[in-house]
């Protein structure tokens, strides 16, 4: 009766959370959260805690060039494999799930599924990725599984302090050429699912336990400059000027406007960075630099966004007699999570009777990476207050057992268990 | 015939140009304006400078405990004096006019009175000031005149690269405690009457070469922290966010409403600095502190303006859910010019046929200070483009010559030249 087996497998819950605790403990700094940046370490000393784990199994273990950390079922299969996973790194004072819970939870399935003795028709791989939160760049492993490296890319990745990423892979004894060798076709991966904490207040909000990641929002990011005159705060009449940050004010409250009119839902837009020049108490500021972030899921959306941004900007500077320039820092398109592993995992949950909320991803995951190269699932369980990369960083354990449970399914349907 | 005579008794504008053009020469870097910071060697410079020029007349030279200098009709007399005077230091990067035109229109005014043999009631000074521009804090020459002066003051003074006013007074050969005896009695000062740069737009713009000064502008600077969430740019929904730059924004926005509504023509409020935290493109900012500077010259209307300010702030955090808070880093009371000065000055524009515009002061002068101790009168003349502690600074020579002729005029009036 193996459709019966498999439907009530639940993942073991106590050993999820030991391992929690356990992992939490690496490169946690009293009251001040954890710090596992990528290639410190804390973070060797977090990947080899997993090697003890894999290798306290009978899953093989094996770590690519990339220094990303492998558990495999059934080794000596040809078959395309389904990969399970999330990243070990943190952010400097980051939290304990982030990443780490995606990693434990792949884990956690790939033992059950082991210890029952289930057979899946395409063999199971847990995989840890390195520097998901991009101290040097990129989110650097899933990139090299995917090939998304080159060795130019790899020898100038720096850090914000200006240490080299082959300098500090070499400290570790890791040819950081190597990273090019982590590539894997896509014919070699079925399908790849992660869990991840959302790091957003949207679940928690709904008390919902689970979020079905439809996509993933892409972005644009604009460094743009109002230039207006620097003029004495105390001489210069209010008629008589022009004020830079008037134009940034009025633009910071049409935000919402435009989000509105030209956006979705799912539509956010963020001004996170202001510089005014002069910048002194009694100076009417002569000029402003700031930065925005706009993501939305939708690729139309978000070009129809770039475009109303553009033409208020352009109208507030034209009325204020100011100079508008914009460089574009960044942009990202956005990607669908796949629709069948998406149904699959929604069918799940209907039927172990889950509620559950489907949600684009506002953050970059590695499944993000990942979306490109092969066909991508990906389970939120929610954030505590929707924080995140912070110690405060906190999900209630039964919102953990239940996405583990979740994904345990997804995974056994995905990899057709037989 | 002494009526007439004065009446037409005009400055000798080639003598007074040829003044500003050798004072512009002292500490003059090529292309970077003027660096006569009080107390440097330039501005020492320019002192000797002066003195020379006196010297070189029958005017009696004197330099009291603050290092202001002076020269002086009729050192006999035991009349109070009528002063005209300004300061020579400027502020790094300077222009040759701030504070000099003054000086040296003084020094013209007392040359040509002498020429022609006039005697006035009221003995005449030629005063410059010491440290206008308060490198070392408030203008010390005129605080020290009016007495405002203390030895706890004068030793704590320092300037923004550490260095102390009473170390720089010693390498001088100037003993920083004989500032305190430079207070005058109010009884000995008939009146003070000071020619100055607008440093404003006001009168370029009417094409006005006299502004009469009718006050000095209070104002008050307030440092204001708002506080709301820092939240992930891209997972944080626009409706779950308390966005400390949106309270900032819509603040910004409402100054113009809340000045006309509240304020005078006169009104001026600036946001000049503006720090976000933590200040990340991708965070939605949690926290801002600004600067709000606000002058007017009327002390019931500058009441109206801070609880007004204070209102449209409240209401934005408790709409917006965010935390305000406001520290007062400086207040200063507007003070009028004296009536009796004013219509002076205003009488010898009239009979000199010279438009003129009546306005208030939005920068601080020694004539504010003098304003507290005895009857003060202010003649402003345009400043091209408004612009001032700049090498841009620029006053076309006739303004000049007719704003020279003004203070003579309004000299020889106040202090009744027979």
């Amino acid at each position: 009766m193996p459709q019966t087996t498999t439907r009530n497998l639940t993942v073991n819950f106590d050993r999820l959370r030991d391992d929690i605790q356990q992992l939490a403990a690496v490169g946690r700094h009293e009251d001040h959260g954890i710090y596992r940046m990528a290639f410190t370490d804390e973070d060797m000393e977090g990947r080899d805690w997993l090697r003890d784990q894999i290798e306290s199994t009978e899953l093989h273990y094996y770590r690519d060039g990339a220094a990303n950390v492998f558990a495999r079922t059934d080794p000596d299969s040809d078959q395309p494999t389904v990969i399970i996973g999330s990243h070990l790194d943190t952010v400097p004072a980051g939290g304990h799930l982030d990443g780490a819970l995606g990693v434990l939870v792949g884990l956690e399935c790939l033992r059950r599924i082991h210890e029952e003795g289930i057979t899946t028709r395409y063999p199971l791989e847990l995989v840890a990725f390195s520097d998901e939160e991009g101290r040097f760049g990129g989110p650097f492993g899933s990139q090299a599984l995917c090939g998304e490296l080159n060795p130019e890319g790899i020898y100038t990745a720096v850090d914000l302090n200006g240490i080299y990423l082959s300098e500090v892979m070499q400290q570790h004894g890791l040819d950081p050429m190597e990273a090019l060798q982590a590539r894997r076709s896509p014919d070699s991966v079925h399908a790849y699912l992660e869990v991840h904490i959302e790091q957003g207040p949207v679940l928690d909000n709904l008390h919902c336990s689970i979020g079905l990641v439809t996509g993933f929002t892409g972005l644009f990011k604009w460094f743009i400059r109002l230039k207006g005159k620097a003029d004495h705060a105390g001489t210069t009449p209010m008629n008589m000027r022009t004020d830079a940050l008037g134009g940034l004010s009025e633009f910071s409250t049409e935000i919402p406007r435009i989000l509105e009119e030209n956006g979705s839902d799912n539509s956010v837009a963020t001004i996170g960075k202001i510089d005014l020049f002069p910048g002194t108490a009694n100076t009417v500021p002569g000029e402003v630099e700031f930065s925005l972030d706009v993501r939305d899921p939708n690729v139309d959306i978000l070009a129809e966004l770039a475009l109303a941004f553009r033409k208020a900007l352009s109208a507030i500077a034209r009325r204020r007699n100011l100079m508008f320039e914009f460089d574009i820092l960044s942009e990202l398109e956005p990607s669908p999570c796949h629709p069948e592993i998406y149904n699959t995992i929604k069918r799940a949950a209907e039927q172990m009777d889950l509620p559950y909320h489907e949600m684009p991803s506002g953050a970059v995951h590695d499944a993000q990476i990942l979306s490109h190269f092969t066909r991508v699932g990906m389970i939120f369980v929610p954030s505590k207050d929707g924080r995140s990369h912070s110690p405060a960083e906190w999900t209630h354990w039964e919102d953990i057992e239940t996405g583990a449970n979740l994904a345990l399914q997804s995974l056994l349907t995905i990899a057709e268990a037989e």
